[in-house]
């Protein structure tokens, strides 16, 4: 980030408002637009969805977003009706500040199921972050870091590209945190864009970035993604179109990247590259059922150069396909050729697992062109001791 | 097992023939029926399936099934044509020392995936075990020994009823070893039953017991469950053969409880209850999900009482349902109702969780009569450990 660029026309604050436990930890951001912002949003597919994700969603997408209000520590799920008045009311809180309606306020939350929020204390901290809010730097680091839970620091992505910028911020993956849930991701631009060119572009970026990561494949109550173009910058239509959404998807996949590089006790970033399939969405299928696997992960986390739990992985994942239509690479080294192992040398394999913290599997399919790429952790015991802690 | 009835007119060997590197360890098990028995199979669903699976299947359902033969520490999976020839090989070698067909001798293997049978070994300890094999528990016990892998100790369950005995034994569920694959299950009658019932009701027995639990999901290539009917004892048919389904459902779930209880790393034994859905179907699938979350076993492991974990798992099951329509209870602690979290103290549910080796969540659905019971392990340090190691 030698260079770095800022999204023009927005402030942001990060401040302590006393949520967490930890005294002096920043658990409440807000984004603010200068100017009406058309905005877009991707939400958690779970079924069991956050109060905050619902009150966001029949708000999007709009052409004249203002804020987006953020607390950490609590996710206010499974809180039922009180949890949507809750999330209704932080905007309310930030609206009241700007002297806007509230439906021009959007809502995340990342923390601790089924637990009520503690109003009193977001009715004092929502205004003063408000007010405090500042463009700049600092105040995005700010921003940035009350977001985060488990997280061990912030992850901020950044592009520039012919007059505008796309700078995104996100927090940790999937549900990895000791009774955490939620990966949230905010990616703003001074590009002006169109509300429906914002939710296509957002969504197929989505896809292939924050839909592409695993930890354990627990999908949280409380995913959010959200995109605002405030138009402080150029409009853009066709060509320009198509490099902004170029844009949008690598500071969406970097956010996500920097996601699984630090999921909780990662020691690797496993990248799972399957082509070859019928379509993208069986080479995803395939992808994600190998990157969830618990054998496969702690084979890696070992140096276990354990190749048959790929294979294996890719059979059980629901799609069709017969063994011989399938090669395997771990990194440069071919293990497994139509079907047929190959002789490898094992030392070498495993000192490749060993000494790479990015590790690469790449399956090879003879059905068609569909391809994926597909990133996760490792399993590891620190995984295992952060989420076994005790809550009580 | 102090009434410790065995299934008449079987012999069994469980031998060492010298397949693994721990130099007294059975690794080699041969079932005889000393008739011509009916014979039934349940396989793994996995697309990459094990030689002897491929095998295996076949030849079933058949009238005239001799013996089966097993082999622990290879699993002759991803093992390409030479591995369908070796199963096949083995097979011919039982049947040579018998006198009968290769195809009325069964097979299947359990262990590393990917590496070709060492034959010669087989070779010479194959004739010799079909030789060696004798009636008896101490012969059962032996074999039970012969096909482990992971495990701790041998499983066995038996029941009688009305003139009849079923006995079966079995070992480690999925794939929960370190370089291991296979949950396999051997259950033997001396009812005399036919064929096609005996496969109807193997099917319907595995799904409500094998099929009912899971360690970390990952579905092995040499899942195999194999039911033989001699007709030593009386034949079967009306109320009596809904009996004899009756116990071999119970026979299968009390295998596949035990394989849970010695699931690697295990310290709990989780059971997750759920009815009212639409469908027996449906109330499986969220089971399922719950029970493989790394986060919700995790959880159990820590004692720590997170329910929202188990809400959020059922969430992103699959199965449409809104919150309203859930209420949830570990053991007798309710603390979730109709879409709204009960207070609850959470010393006394962190202390259930930490006081009993065998815990239990109940999900209750409005949506119809559908359920399952499904069984599932914690998720451990010792888990991790096991399945890190060094196969190089």
């Amino acid at each position: 980030m030698s260079e770095w660029h800022l999204a023009r026309g927005y402030r942001f604050a990060g401040t302590v408002s006393g949520l967490r436990k930890e005294p002096d930890r920043r658990d409440l951001a807000v984004i603010i637009s200068d100017t009406p912002a058309a905005a877009a949003g991707v939400f958690t597919q779970n079924r069991v969805c956050a109060a905050p994700v619902q009150v966001s969603r029949e708000r999007l997408p709009r052409a004249d977003a203002r804020a987006v209000v953020v607390c950490s520590g609590n996710a206010n799920a499974c809180t039922g009706e009180q949890g949507l008045a809750d999330a209704r009311r932080m905007t309310d809180l930030v609206a009241g500040e700007l002297g806007c309606p509230s439906e021009q306020v959007l809502v995340a939350s990342t923390g601790v199921i089924g637990r009520p929020l503690p109003m009193p204390v977001l009715e004092a901290g929502i205004p003063r972050a408000t007010r405090e809010a500042a463009a700049g730097r600092d105040a995005l680091s700010n921003a940035a870091h009350a977001v985060l839970t488990t997280d061990t620091g912030i992850k901020i992505a950044t592009r520039q590209h012919s007059g505008f910028t796309v700078t995104g911020f996100a927090k940790g993956a999937a549900m990895i945190g000791p009774n955490m849930a939620t990966m949230l991701g905010f990616v703003m631009t001074d590009a002006a864009v169109a509300p429906t060119d914002l939710h296509r572009i957002l969504k197929t970026a989505a896809e292939q970035s924050f839909n592409c990561i695993s930890v354990e494949g627990h999908t949280s109550t409380n995913d959010t993604v959200f995109l605002l173009a405030n138009g402080s910058g150029p409009p853009l239509a066709g060509q320009d179109l198509d490099a902004f959404a170029l844009e949008v998807r690598h500071v969406c996949v970097e956010l996500a990247r920097k996601i699984i590089i630090d999921a909780e006790g990662a020691e690797h970033l496993i990248t799972i590259d399957v082509d070859g399939c019928r379509t993208d969405a069986e080479a995803k299928q395939i992808a994600k059922t190998i990157a969830e696997s618990a054998l496969v992960k702690t084979a890696v986390f070992g140096a276990d150069p354990n190749w048959g739990r790929v294979v294996s992985a890719a059979g059980y994942s629901g799609v069709t396909f017969d063994e011989k239509d399938l090669s395997l690479w771990m990194g440069d080294l071919p293990l497994y050729r139509a079907g047929t192992p190959l002789p490898f040398d094992a030392a070498a394999a495993s000192g490749y697992l060993k000494h790479n913290r990015e590790v690469h599997f790449k399956l090879r399919f003879t059905l068609g062109t569909g391809r994926c790429t597909f990133y996760t952790s490792d399993l590891t015991y620190e995984y295992v001791k952060l989420n076994a802690d005790y809550t009580t």
